[in-house]
């Protein structure tokens, strides 16, 4: 089977989403490795200026278009390296798609399983202002903690200076995650995919979304 | 406009390629990054085997699958991130599926534009077997040195250990290279884009088949 991928939100997200997906497959010839197919659309309008109101445009065409596009040049199940663009996930899903893999769900699965019930998200203000992560985590009973509007603002820059492929001090990352967890947090989730691309020579113990996508997406494509 | 990448062979190296793709790019939003189409299908069957006459598998029927796939999905151009693929060059372009960009073309280009005459070239026994990478050097005056039996030996050795995922020793790629440049080589080619993977944070001054495509799709896609 083929997996697909709807991506370039933001390209460096899916450059790595892709990266993780090569080398989570331990294989003996290339072509053991599973089928690909990734429709890096970063023309597809911004998602947290959408959902905060900022920008009359929805990425909701363009996504479909993608979705579409992927399913009809024969991908099985569809997996969607962007936490902002969950927030459409309703509307792609109840569209006879059939198998789209769910990063929320995954995740508050996966942080379920280790027992936290309190955790910092590091998000787009799309994905707050969205509460669609939020719910999520509390269907497992999981609480969530926001950054302050001032490490949230400044949150907003960093993620944006990732997109426009600018390099970014990995210390304030941590900056940002040591204040979640000084308010209590048990620890605290990229949940944002350019925040796995900040973090991913860190050595920090972050909950990453993307690896858990990745993971997620191996094991479908293998079933 | 949309690139199509025919990818997966091997998936680092279409990893690598996208990387410099967006590398390439600089964008005041992610929305200026050019969207791409990228079919990493590694199931493709091994292309030096089927030149060598290793194996009666052609590779003809998946490439031409996947380059049907992607002009079909709407993809204007596309680029073929794996040297020895390009023995298939002229099965694929014949058959009206328009723009597809020419890695040998391009790099024989570049190099007649640096005046060199004389060049190594590291690449699989296929693409040294094919004989299709000479030629098209030669049509630009450009004469080709090899490595010996015992270093192409070797030299396959690496390149199947980076399509694995294995990690490998950048010094023995700098040895094969050396012992073409004592042989009088001017220059060297990356001839095979894994090599580009294994060179990728090296400082030598490689010609790279793999930058070379990148910076042409770019260009192709900016029209």
């Amino acid at each position: 089977m083929t997996l697909g991928v709807v991506g370039g939100m933001g390209a460096q997200a899916t450059a790595l989403f892709y990266e993780k997906l090569i080398a989570l497959q331990n294989v003996e010839t290339e072509q053991e490795y599973i089928d690909v197919l990734i429709y890096s659309k970063s023309s597809i309008p911004d998602r947290t200026a959408y959902i905060t109101g900022k920008s009359g445009e929805s990425p909701l065409p363009a996504l479909l278009h993608a979705v579409k596009t992927l399913k009809t040049a024969g991908a099985s199940c569809i997996a969607i390296p962007c936490i902002t663009s969950h927030f459409f996930l309703d509307d792609l899903g109840n569209r006879d798609f059939g198998c789209i893999l769910n990063m929320l769900e995954e995740t508050a699965r996966h942080i379920s399983g280790t027992g936290y019930k309190k955790v910092g998200l590091l998000a787009t203000m799309g994905t707050l202002h969205g509460r669609f992560f939020h719910d999520a985590l509390a269907r497992y009973n999981i609480e969530t903690l926001e950054p302050t509007p001032a490490d949230q603002a400044a949150l907003m820059e960093y993620i944006y200076a990732i997109k426009k492929g600018r390099s970014v001090d990995l210390a304030r990352l941590h900056g940002f995650s040591g204040a979640l967890l000084s308010q209590g947090a048990e620890a605290v989730i990229l949940g944002c995919t350019e925040l796995s691309v900040a973090a991913k020579d860190s050595s920090h113990d972050y909950i990453d979304a993307l690896d858990i996508l990745a993971q997620a997406a191996i094991t479908k494509s293998k079933k």
